[in-house]
């Protein structure tokens, strides 16, 4: 599953790279970004360092091979479109879990943890954002973080109720995506301020 | 003194983030951004893991309960736009103060303290701008972070002179906020390249 | 060298903060950051803190010496721009090598020195685009980024070899510069998506 949440986190920015203009290198950094900045913020901020995606290669391949992907065969992509929308929102998932897991074995207080899970699932995006000179779409309206913080919450209710991680989850993954899917389509949106422009 | 500055720092990102049209998820992370970042860059430099604002909650929920009040009442926080900017100036001279003695605690020399003091002021700030898409105010004329630094100088002074930091925080701040205060009444700005366009 | 490449990577900070009209401060700023977070962030991911640029302060005194200098004579900078662009090559040169031999000394796996090398080489400007709200020029075309990667590829040739560093630096630095000499004469750019806007 983290393998398919790398491959899918590297797979959208690699494809907003190539609509960008951008060249096979830029490209190629936007995908690893997208899937790497996220846990490697996380590792930062818990001092576990060098982070696991620079400490092994394995994201940095599997963002590699995503890029190369996007980069040649972009119709292709384009044309499976829900599939990246699909996979994009297990990775948001998978990562929220992991990360959050992760941060709790740290030793940081439930409410930390779970920003920091959060933080894992939306840091590349967010990146990927900046690089592009945009502001971050997980900023902007769509349930996007909030899907992850979902996930990240049940992951602390699960270990207040002292259930093992195996069966917390794929539950907690599970939620994250359905929160993302039916808010794609169903065209849920987060409230923003009622008093702009007035 | 502390509180007030992580208040203050949370309600002008929380603010910006109403004006751009954010979502209430978008305006809790620029208000917590705001206040946290430029500790947590300051302590990420020092090797102080995990950073204070990320080990402990209070940051988040200060920064939290800014988010809201400002999603919901923006048009009061408009109202009290002096005491935003009088808070905020406190702030940064707090930020200024506290950054420049963490760093020497942590043996950095007296330049490379007073740099990091500043950043700890200003790191968040920069943060917000970034995320919103547009170059850091703070590099663009204001009297801010020369208020910041003249702060952590004083710092210094004290330090060589061997004085207590509970003789020195409280004027150093008190400079930091009649800079910034005086400079924001008489419109000081610093000088820009003369070759500007030529 | 590595006093030249940090100087020349600051005067290429600083002339675009002129030309983008910031003040003084935001030019200091510009210098610094462009000459030391490529740096940064490469000890910040290898756990090395504080880094170099952090705990020394001669980063900081070559970064301030070069923005002033691009503050007070911006016509003369400008006329020596391919001075500035040699030294600059020289300095991508410089620190893909050096930061490709400080990650395998930190024990990383050759992939990922390199690519930590590399990011030596460009974190710097790339930070400097983003705050300077622009995507990051590496990412779009030139043979930059590309003329780091094969001074760290020939690092890893180098010690695969057994060769010792100081026969294998002054040739690495050389590819990295002819490299991107004659890119930058031949007009050489790494190709886009060929299916962009289709």
């Amino acid at each position: 599953m983290d393998l398919v949440g790398t491959f899918a986190f590297a797979l959208s920015g690699a494809v907003l790279g190539t609509q960008r203009g951008m060249d096979l290198f830029g490209v190629l950094v936007l995908a690893f970004v997208t899937a790497a900045a996220g846990g490697i913020l996380r590792d930062l901020l818990l001092g576990a360092v060098p982070p696991v995606a620079i400490a092994s290669w394995y994201a940095l391949a599997i963002a590699t091979a995503a890029g190369l992907l996007a980069f040649g065969f972009q119709p292709l992509i384009a044309r499976f479109h829900s599939a990246v929308l699909f996979f994009d929102a297990a990775g948001l998932g998978v990562f929220a879990v992991t990360g959050t897991y992760k941060a709790l074995e740290f030793g940081l207080s439930p409410p930390m943890a779970a920003l920091l899970g959060m933080l894992s699932g939306i840091g590349g995006g967010m990146l990927r954002d900046v690089l592009t000179a945009r502001v971050p779409v997980v900023l902007q309206g769509e349930i996007y973080a909030v899907a992850a913080l979902a996930a990240a919450l049940m992951v602390l209710a699960g270990e207040w109720m002292g259930l093992s991680p195996t069966i917390v989850s794929l539950p907690a993954i599970g939620l994250c995506l359905a929160l993302r899917l039916i808010s794609i389509a169903r065209g849920w949106k987060l409230p923003v301020a009622p008093t702009r422009r007035d």
